[in-house]
Order: structure tokens, then C-alpha cells, then sequence
């Protein structure tokens, strides 16, 4: 794989410039990149899985909008059609609509659209990965005060799903801190849900920490509140795909089991976030979140590798029996010790989280 | 298959007697018995889970004594080393134990080791299918209320691993009352964990309530909280593998996240289980039952079959991150709304559990 650790670029080796996007659906068993020419292909790599993650959703929206500006050759009325499009790809992760509301806005009185578009989704990037910064330092600072108050030389984190680099923009949201640990010399150790049934802990969060040399070991999503009663997690981070006014959590479906084992066992349960994935819409998030259900066959099948090396998808439960298949579900703002945000950490609560966000 | 819903039988078509079992590491994908001749096989057969589930490994290791005694020919003190080996297979099931102290305490005194083996195995077998009738009954009791209650007429049972025929002699603990709602002519349908690392819901519950034409829907271990949230889990109903003076119960890890969660929305959690279950030595189940650690590699692989229907297995981790892999969780009695026992519904609690079952 390449050196730059980014879910996605710009790429201007053809005539027009293209998306250059890494291909998640099989990693960790081989690194490919795609190429995203058309809004169409924007849409069907975000509703496939090929980019996931809130925030990389987001960024691949709003490069959507620029790859859609050149389509329609700069013309605002079809551009709004084809942002539609986009924005619906998939409902739960809130960064989505964000960026494509953001851009569409931006764009609005714009005399050089596609210019524009382009300028503007490489800003609104480097916004988020600044963001992926600031909660890497605030986010560690917390590591290093429950070392200090446990008297501790090394932290065990938890975290479910994946919430680093390949998917939110720099280093991520849950795992920056992490890797700023790292940085700091904090010795670090990693329990990774597996998170089934699309397998993103064992399949993307090992992978990103294989890769940046953190030691980590993969559990299955079952395990995470026998080593909480056990006493071998210090703190757990995850990260969102959209936080109500109130502080409602929408993140990867079994983030609620994780959160109330971690309020049974007194340990705390953060949840890094940037501002895009805020949804001031929305009041309470347990009743007004949009719950993804996707696929059954995500269930069933499940890719890896044979003895031979050869990636494979087997089918693992019974013909005839049906399965269902949430994509998330809403931790209550009750369960969580705080959020990391880019503006420092901030209670899951409606007054502070207005507070800290200036928002009437 | 063949058409008595057991997972284990005395075969004498062979010059002595032995025991033959369903294979449970191939289904649902292939249907093989095995014989167990020697008290190897039958050590190994539990090691590796060819038998699993708390009940029937107790019923393996009756038969294995009676196994064992042909091997040593009816030598008693021969016989309590064979014992030995049987009782340490696994830690975890109380069943394994109680049931091979139960038949070496039968067989002191015995003047006919060998015929009175196999007596008292058969007897040891047909008081567990004895027991798991009358859970049926009394669990079927609960359900019947529950609708009642809520004024409904389909329940939604959650369950997690594998409780049924396969598991425990006759139909099983969790999935006995399911299968006597269905002779009642209730409507029910099953929400059935997948159960990772071994699959055991959706290789084994799956295929059993198929094979019964019994209405389900598999999940990932991630999903049952989201479940309970939108209202739609009427009741959890769970085995054990070892219940605690104080009402304790250790089952397959996960089985404490679905507690805390029922628990949070308030719905009914029930563990079914037969009276050998119970573990009067043991206190306090959350700091003294001893917890299984299996290999990393039943995290790490996977059996399903391919587009050819051909039986693989492949890998599903990144080589080089490690794994972990607790085979138990102990879930605290306060989660518990009842123990679902032969002798009727009993609290978790120790004097509630000393009064039922008569111990000092």
C-alpha cells in the first residue's frame, strides 16, 4: 500500500480529475484503489461499502459534488439533482447530508462552479482533518489523566467498529487519540470488536493498527463486558455517526450493549467526534435517528481468505433461515462520560453541547 | 438426518456397545454422527465441541464412564483415573462435573461396574430428558403470561447461543418452553444470536427451529439491544452453564450484555436450566467460576460453505493481529428476572434457590 495514510484523494492523471478512493470491502486481504468518475459511482461506492465511515462519507460527498459539477459541466439545476442523489445514498450518518448541504450552499451564488466545487471540498477536507487533530490531543489528555488518577503505566481501550483513518479524514475520530498516545510515548493496548456482521474492527481497525505498529487484539462483539468486569478495559472510545441535540449517540450497531457494560462497570465510555456529526435537527435522538437496515446477505455471507491465500465468501448460517440487519443503534446520552470534540471535550448533554457550539 | 431429535445414543452394532453422537462442528451444513469408542475419543469429543452445550457434555460424560468401564474392565480404581481425565475436559459446565461425581459415587460400591455403567448413565440421561419436559412446562407457563399481560398474541423470544436438543438431552433448556409454545398453539417467533466466535445460534438454534418449523430470525450478537429498544423482544430466555449459590450464572460470553440490556428496557431476562446445573460450592459466581480461555484461532477462522456447497473455512482477521477468546460470561443474579428450573420458576437468589432445591 501507498505511504499516505488517507481513505481517499484527488487524482489528475486523466484528462478530467477523478476521486482515487481505497477500496474497504477487501481490506485486510488486499489494498486496491478506486476511481470515481461519475456521480453514479460516488453513490454506489458509498451504498457498497467501498468508502464507509461517517466522515469519509462526508469528504467523498462533497468531492462527489465537484466530480458531479464536471458531469453537468457547471450547471447548478442539474447539480442539485445529482447532489440529491447523493445525499440519499445512505440515511444514518449525518456527515453525509452535512457536506452536501454544506457544498450546495456554498456553491449557491458561486460564478465558477466547478472551480468552486473543487476549492471547496478540498477546504471543507482540511477542515475535518484539523478537527482530527484537535480531538487526537484533547481525546489523549483524557488517556493520560485516567493513567494518572489509576496509577497506571499502560491504558486498555476498547472500541467497536472503525473510527480511524480509513474512516474519517487525518486520523480518524476514536483511534486519533490513540494515535497521538502513540506520539507521546503512553504505552497503548487495543481491544477490537470484531463488529459483525461487516467485520470492520477485525478487518479495518486491526489492519490501521497493524499498520502504525499499536498493539491490539481482536474480540469477538460478545466479549467486551466479561474483560470490563474483569477489570482489563480502563476507558472505551468510539466514534458517531450522528449525535442529537441532546446527546443521543447513532454509532455501529452494539455500541448501546458496549456503553451500558461500561456504565455497570464504572468505566468510561467516550465518543470522539467532529462538529459535522452533530445534528441540532434533532432532539431526541433514541426516537428521531434513521435506523439503516440494510442487507440480510451481510449476515449470511462473510469474506476471508483460504489456505491458499485466495479471498472467499462463504455463506455461514442455514439456507431457509432469515436473518435482519441494523446498521446502528442510539446509545442514550445518560450512558456516555463525554464527547471529544474538536472544541475540547463536552458532556452529552443539550444545554453544554449548545453551549460549546453556539447554537440558538 | 435421522428422524429422533437427540445428540447422543448407545449404538450396539458393534461387537461392544458404544456411544454415537450428532457431530455438531459440521452443522447445519452436514448431518454426521461419530463413535465413541474409548475414553480418549470421549475426552476429545468434548474438547473440541464434536459435543457442546452444558447438558449433553453431562450426558457424554455418563456414557463415557460406562466407556470407560469396558476399557478397564469393570476395575474401579482404574476406572477413577479414566474419571479424571472425562471431568477436566472443560472447566466452565458444572454438568461435566456433577455428572461424572455422580456416576463414580453410584459406582463405589458396585459388584457389576459395567452393567451398573450403563444403568445408571441411562437413568442419569432419562431424569435430565425428565427435567427438560418439565422446563418446558413451566417456561411455556411464563410465556402464556407474558402475552396476557401485554395483551398480545405472538411473542418475540431473544436467545443466545445454543439451548436446545443439541445442547441438552431431550429438547433442551431455553428452547423447551419454545418448542411446548408451539405444541400450545402459540404463535412465537425467535430472535437467535449468531452467537460468535462458534456460531452456535446460527449454525445450531437456526437449524434446530427449522427442522421444527419454528418461525426465526438470526442477528448478530450486536443487534439485540437495538431490538429491545424498538420494542421488539418480549422476553430473553437463555441456558447456563453454572448457576451459582447466589444465582450467578455463567452462560456463552455475550449472554451478560443481553441481561444489562433487557434490564434497561425492562424486559423479562429468564435462564432455563435443569437442577444439575447448579453449583452449591460455589458463592459467588461473578469472582469464583472458573471461565474458559479457548484458542484465538476460533476467532480468527470461520466454516461456512462456498458457492458449491462445498464445507470451508477460511480466515477472517489480518495474520499477525492477535486474538482472545473467553468462552463464558458470569451475568449477576440482580439482571436476572427468574431462573426457569424443573422445579418450577425460582428467584435468582440464594435463599429463594436453598429452599427450592433443599441444600444446607
Amino acid at each position: 500500500m501507498q505511504g499516505n495514510y488517507r481513505a481517499l484523494w484527488l487524482n489528475d492523471d486523466f484528462f478530467d480529475e477523478c476521486l482515487e478512493v481505497v477500496d474497504q470491502t477487501k481490506l485486510p486481504f488486499e489494498y486496491h484503489t478506486k476511481y470515481l468518475t461519475t456521480t453514479e459511482e460516488v453513490v454506489l461506492s458509498i451504498k457498497n461499502m467501498t468508502v464507509r465511515g461517517a466522515g469519509v462519507i462526508g469528504s467523498v460527498a462533497a468531492f462527489g459534488i465537484y466530480i458531479a459539477a464536471l458531469e453537468v459541466e457547471g450547471d447548478y439545476e442539474k447539480l442539485k439533482e445529482k447532489a440529491s442523489l447523493i445525499r440519499e445514498s445512505r440515511p444514518t450518518a449525518v456527515n453525509l447530508m452535512w457536506a452536501v448541504d454544506r457544498m450546495m450552499e456554498l456553491l449557491k451564488e458561486s460564478d465558477n462552479l466547478i472551480e468552486d466545487a473543487r476549492k471547496y471540498a478540498i477546504e471543507l477536507n482540511d477542515n475535518e482533518a484539523l478537527e482530527s487533530q484537535k480531538i487526537a490531543k484533547y481525546g489523549c489528555d483524557i488517556i493520560e489523566e485516567i493513567l494518572k488518577k489509576k496509577n497506571k503505566t499502560k491504558i486498555n481501550i476498547l472500541t467497536h467498529c472503525n473510527a480511524g483513518w480509513l474512516a474519517v479524514i487525518d486520523e480518524g475520530t476514536a483511534l486519533a487519540p490513540i494515535y497521538e498516545a502513540k506520539r507521546r510515548g503512553i504505552d497503548v493496548h487495543v481491544w477490537v470488536d470484531e463488529t459483525r456482521p461487516r467485520n470492520q474492527g477485525a478487518s479495518l481497525t486491526a489492519w490501521e493498527l497493524s499498520q502504525s505498529g499499536i498493539e491490539h487484539t481482536i474480540i469477538a462483539d460478545n466479549t467486551g463486558g466479561h474483560l470490563m468486569q474483569i477489570d482489563e478495559v480502563d476507558m472505551v472510545i468510539v466514534g458517531a455517526d450522528r449525535v442529537s441535540a441532546n446527546g443521543d449517540v447513532a454509532n455501529k450497531i452494539g455500541t448501546y450493549l458496549k456503553a451500558l457494560a461500561a456504565y455497570d462497570n464504572g468505566i468510561p465510555f467516550y465518543v470522539a467526534i467532529p462538529a459535522s456529526t452533530f445534528d441540532f435537527e434533532i432532539n431526541d435522538g433514541q426516537k428521531e435517528i434513521p435506523i439503516e437496515l440494510r442487507s440480510e446477505d451481510e449476515v449470511h455471507y462473510i469474506r476471508g481468505i483460504d489456505r491458499d491465500g485466495a479471498l472467499r465468501e462463504i455463506r455461514i448460517t442455514p439456507e431457509g433461515s432469515h436473518a435482519i440487519n441494523y446498521g446502528f443503534d442510539v446509545t442514550p446520552a445518560r450512558l456516555i462520560t463525554g464527547l471529544i470534540t474538536n472544541k475540547g471535550v463536552c458532556e452529552a448533554d443539550f444545554d453544554r453541547i449548545r453551549e460549546k457550539f453556539n447554537k440558538q
